[in-house]
């Protein structure tokens, strides 16, 4: 094979290579570290293979090990190093300090610190430091109705599962970040730094302040290899990598071997001239009140992918190949000789000098911190117990008032800005803002006036021009929808408060990370110690009704559709119809914990229909009848006309009007849903409304024209089983689009009014010839609303004008 | 404001400063060349605010203006000046030269070389090269039923829209794997350049064989701002700047300034030195036939955002600054002279001197290459035109033979893994397989007997080892879905044929990518002289019913919801049930053009069902009775049991068996869906069944038991409005997961033969007394089953090495 020029400089074999020399560890600070990483490492084999004779005191059978073998063993050493190491720091210099580990799989590294620390015990006392507790502690791991293989919500001092790769770093900057004091100690795998998200987050380094907030101290962990095949970071010269982390912004200090004294000795030194460096950054900024961008160190730590194991089983690489990943030894309950093979390596780590009963040896046992200095144990982990309510001013102080409903056109985004302003006025180390390079774009620009945009990179004199940068900002914009989610959720999950605003059609990018995240919160609510978080509140705007300019790639409102897919205890999506309903339910929101909340509202200006008294009744209730845009009163209607969200609030009020001016005698029901969720049963969501209050609302045999924000079958979906279910004729979103003009993209998707109106008319067979006059004059109105746009190139004024001149009822 | 203290030499302004020095241009080429550059510069301007007067013969009026002022200028200059000065070294070099515009918006820099290059007109008659052609070029731009503001597919020259940020480069890398004689110039822009799936595509260049492959020769263009913030790139040292692209593999040029007559002279002879360079790494590696990792070169090319436009408006910055992103004075139709200086600053470009009758001058002309030398003609940017149909050996001859249904238990996955081997094989450049390094995990490394995996990163002599790897490869592998999938894209895109093969959980992390290759192709649809290009296959594995061991993180078949949501002329979902149904499907969709197709399928041995005639006969029907699993022949059933998904089948039939031995008499059909869409009417899908066909098969009255792969509710939405619906009770993942076994993660979501048997004894009223005793059977059965595993960690014998007992009836 070629290519092998750099080969020998980036081998992970040999004595310790490393940037910083010096030997701080005395002979018996490297026998006592290395015994406790030995421990580690022996704990970590016990979770991956054993169920029964956890400390080997009989000779290895078969029936003491799982009938399944599963879990990873590739980056357990990497980590666990690390994290004895930070100990050490710990102690020393009474470091607050979280642990994030970023590798796929390679929780028994965590799991184990955290068990020998006691920590693991005190949370679940049926897993004691005693050779029971051990037995019960290995079985569990990987094991059905045990604990996963990632460092899951049941992980002491865990906030990152990281089953998904690719967010350890953006998770940990949102953990610093107002938070001065605190260091987040960060494994990176080799195999996440591949990622999109993971490669440019390293960026998070131009948004800290180093007054303000704490620091993250990466280890990129040179594991070597993924599952099956070498990582590239691994492969690429040693100049390279170093120029890409610098590149990065970063300082890079290497740390390189196999070789275990000298290993303890270079990483002692490291990560100890690390600490102090970012203490001294921390300083000169903090005495001098000038902040300013460090260059940060991290480490790259380069070890063999399942250090410690045997180099070599059968002649097959082993440790140091993509074999050492998963289960190192897979044949173990069929191969006798290998069963031998396990044994004495597992012994090798010597169990019966590091244990006693089970229990870590005293001598050992102090390198730990104590209490909540253990990593294990450090609240930030578990934020919920951190978080405090926000205090948030009243909402009503910004109603849009002296409204003429249906009439008045006021900008519900811009208005619910000045709302937001104040909150972040009011929590200025508690909430942050967090936004792909939209705020302004969104509306939101209103914030800059108590938070301006964080930027710690360079800056031009023209920035004074209106350009609304501070090293102490409090909105967090960078073109990665990844990162400022990833901040959010670490911001979020170490016990501070925040909103996402984003464009509709891009949301998609984070999808995944929005699904890992409500799997997060929900399994939380199964772990009886884990305090609820805030809710992750994602603003939507930009919304698919007014991309017609922007075209097909700007249109796309299915998010819902993924957060619908979740768990019901941990979503709510909100589509508030106009400004103060948005601030009503932006209020609700960002006092609610553990969510995701989903609200979607247009930026544009629109006509407002709701003073704010009325918007709050309608909010709490989530759904209801619009007694004033409706002519049913006292009796049953002819039709249900029915709208979610304001775009199509808007179109459905103007077919209502059309078909009273154009269908006299016909009786129409208005009705408006705010609370996606309240479609849905009762008893399949906790939103949810019982059938008795739909038939109330609905009917159970009217025809319902129902109006809809994204695409229709989310609405059939909620709906299913509802009485009258097959009375709903759903519009929405078809995946119709082009450039356009808003008009003509509704009639595309025939959620026009006048297609709404046509909707209703052939839906109601009462009407005979009356309708069929109506039905052809819909058609010609809408014929030549759309030839004037096409020869404007806009909307007609009376389209885009129009209100609602019926009186109010109430 | 601090942090002031690169920003003299990261300025956009000035005389040029670049790498490569020499000035290679005549005093008359640099005033044609500047010229040249003028006139698109016209045209872009032209496009934003023009709809009458394109010449400006007469004074500039208010109604020569759209009426809706709409489109970006930001980075239009940058994209002109970079096309132009490739034209030279075209026709100097005769090179084969595709653009890619990865900035957002810029569509109006590519628009007009196309019309300056005379394609526009070819290809769009009306818009030919004189004053009405220009007045209907102008006018279409941006504005209702016309052209969007990105690189659409109705764009000459384009294969790459950039409607969402972010994968131009990986868009780039897959055009040129296999077309050793391309050079894709692909402009990256610098808000783009945030984007995770950019951060990490640069890493590209360790898949890049310059023997066999062509070459990508990106330019980053440091515009410095996106839509309001300056961008992380332009605003960090330069040393910084360029540690990052030497750290990431490549070469960095810089060309940097304002000044034009030294910057054409810079970009000239930097653009020279690039393509001379990436000709001499080529020559090197095909002369010695041995093929290695370059440093190939790229350019950075910082110029002001909005380039050319005056400097300031009224006091505020306009050109250099983020005001310059979109229409650049957005109140011409409103403010006098604002009108006035636009049109000074229009006829600044001299028009007159530039256009005769609205074609470009012969003078300028000349500049450009000719016929499909011209980028905006270049072939592979239609790459359907490059398509040639797979050789695709007989599928048949790989099927799984001496099957006894029901009851033989083989590897499905695997054994396609041949079939793959076999078309990598046939067709060694014209078709790839992807996959984030999970080819192997997913059971078909005997792909890589035909084609090993692509690395031309560092080797190590442990490689040999099984390592697979190879410069040579057609598997590309690399820990990053984004960059994966735009390969694949812009393989497909440029004529080839390719498949993704993914876990199903984070196939999320390409939901948006997916979405807008679904738009993309189904916009080509409506162009008329866009020919069809080859599917993208995505096989989808690692799925929800398997990953009880992985937990919660790793349990998400919803991304078959997000597919559903796109246009059904471009997708298309197939579940099979078993190792001859995969083989059909596979082989379907690899002759398919124009969808993208998913496959869902479990990489686990599995039972098989289907010889190869009955699979490729109801693979060919897409969903159908299973006769020999029904006992209801020639009468009518009680109940219709149906499954989609292989798991779910076998569920399902278990269920069956269930209920036939412990309810005697009962009549059951039993039906599988292999081709999701035909559950939607014909009406809203191609794919769809009409409804006459489906009362034949799932009865109108009776009581439909489905066992569904993914969440239930997509069944429920595709089958809305089927007769009996109502009677259709749907089982599927409802988001219930945890470290569990098999089993019991299908009780929890009552998936399991016995939910499904008690369902269907639940939902048939005419039972009695008898489902009462078997229901109670059912409920002890499944009690005992859980146990069992729970005691074990494995779910019992029983439960994994069922098997269908019945005799086939056919």
């Amino acid at each position: 094979m070629s290519n092998k020029g750099d080969s020998e400089s980036i081998s992970a074999y040999g004595a310790a290579r490393s940037t910083i020399s010096g030997k701080p560890l005395s002979a018996d600070d490297v026998r006592k570290t290395d015994a406790y990483f030995r421990a580690s490492l022996y704990l970590c084999l016990g979770m991956l293979y054993l169920r029964e004779n956890p400390l080997l005191k009989e000779p290895l059978r078969r029936e003491h090990l799982k009938s399944r073998l599963l879990g990873h063993w590739g980056s357990d050493a990497g980590q666990s190093f690390t994290w004895i190491h930070m100990n050490r720091l710990i102690k020393k210099y009474d470091l607050d300090v979280l642990f994030v580990s970023g590798p796929g799989h390679g929780a028994p590294g965590i799991i184990s610190q955290s068990y020998l620390e006691g920590v693991y015990s005190e949370v679940y006392p049926d897993k004691a430091e005693d050779e029971r507790g051990m037995q019960r502690f290995f079985k569990q791991f990987s094991f059905p109705g045990g604990i996963g293989s990632h460092a899951t919500p049941e992980t002491p001092g865990s906030l990152h599962e990281g089953g998904e790769l690719g967010y350890s770093i953006s998770h940990a900057f949102g953990t610093v970040f107002d938070h001065p004091n605190l260091i987040t100690l960060t494994m990176v795998g080799d195999g996440e730094a591949e990622t999109g998200p993971l490669a440019t987050s390293w960026h998070s380094n131009k948004y800290l302040n180093p007054i303000t907030d704490g620091a993250v101290l990466p280890v990129l962990h040179l594991n070597g290899y993924k599952i099956n095949n070498p990582t590239l970071l691994a492969r690429i010269p040693h100049q390279e990598l170093e120029a890409l982390f610098r590149g990065y912004g970063w300082t890079p200090y290497f740390v390189e071997g196999s070789d275990l004294p000298s290993m303890h000795q270079a990483m002692a030194a490291t990560l100890e001239h690390c600490v102090l460096e970012i203490k001294k950054i921390q300083k000169e900024a903090r005495d001098s009140k000038k902040a300013f961008r460090a260059h940060w160190p991290m480490i790259i730590l380069r070890s063999p992918k399942g250090w410690t194991a045997p180099r070599e089983v059968d002649g097959k690489h082993l440790e140091g190949f993509w074999r050492a990943h998963q289960i190192p030894i897979t044949d173990v309950l069929t191969n006798q000789s290998h069963l031998k093979f396990l044994e004495s390596w597992m012994k090798s780590y010597g169990p019966e000098r590091l244990f006693k009963d089970g229990k870590l040896v005293p001598e050992l046992k102090e390198l730990a911190p104590k209490g909540n200095f253990r990593m294990s144990a450090n609240p930030v982990s578990n934020g919920g117990i951190l978080r405090r309510p926000l205090d948030i001013p009243d909402f009503r102080d910004y109603a849009l008032k002296d409204l003429e409903p249906g009439v008045s056109v006021r900008p519900s985004m811009a208005n619910m800005a000045k709302f937001l302003r104040d909150v972040v006025g009011n929590n200025m180390t508690t909430f942050r803002v967090f936004g792909p390079d939209e705020t302004e774009s969104n509306k939101l620009s209103e914030i800059y006036k108590t938070g301006k945009k964080v930027w710690l990179a360079e800056y031009f004199d023209e920035d004074s021009d209106g350009g609304n940068l501070s090293t102490t900002g409090r909105v967090m914009e960078m073109l990665s929808e990844h990162t400022c989610e990833g901040w959010l959720e670490g911001y979020i999950l170490s016990g501070r408060h925040g909103l996402l605003n984003s464009y509709e059609p891009f949301i998609h990018i984070i999808d995944s990370m929005v699904n890992q995240h409500c799997k997060w919160i929900e399994k939380c609510l199964e772990v009886e110690w884990r305090a609820k978080v805030a809710s992750l509140n994602i603003l939507l705007t930009a919304t698919v009704w007014r991309q017609d300019h922007n075209g097909f790639t700007h249109q796309d409102p299915g998010f819902l559709d993924v957060v619908a897919n979740k768990s019901p205890e941990v979503v709510r999506i909100y589509l508030p119809p106009d400004g103060n309903t948005l601030l009503s339910v932006t209020d609700h929101c960002l006092r609610s914990t553990n969510y995701v909340n989903v609200i979607v509202a247009d930026k544009q200006e629109h006509i407002q229909f709701l003073n704010m008294d009325d918007a709050i009744a309608h909010c709490t209730k989530g759904l209801g009848i619009w007694d004033w845009a409706s002519n049913d009163q006292g009796s049953e209607p002819d039709v249900v006309m029915a709208a979610c969200g304001d775009v199509p609030t808007h179109e459905a009020l103007a077919a209502t009007d059309l078909l009273r001016r154009h269908v006299p005698g016909l009786k129409i029901r208005f009705v408006n849903v705010v609370d996606l969720f309240k479609l849905i049963s009762t008893i399949n969501h906790p939103h949810g409304m019982p059938d008795r209050q739909w038939k109330a609302v609905f009917t159970t045999d009217k025809p319902i024209i129902f109006s809809f924000h994204s695409y229709p079958w989310l609405v059939h979906r909620l709906t299913y089983k509802r009485p009258g279910q097959h009375n709903l004729h759903v519009r929405g979103y078809k995946e119709k689009g082009n450039i356009d003009t808003p008009f003509e993209l509704a009639v595309r998707n025939q959620t026009d009014r006048y297609s709404l109106a046509i909707d209703a008319i052939d839906r109601i067979e009462s009407l005979g010839n009356t309708a069929a006059g109506a039905r052809e004059r819909f058609l010609n109105l809408q014929m030549l609303a759309m030839n004037e746009a096409y020869d404007n190139g806009l909307d007609p004024d009376y389209i885009r004008n129009w209100t609602w001149d019926y009186p109010r009822v109430s």
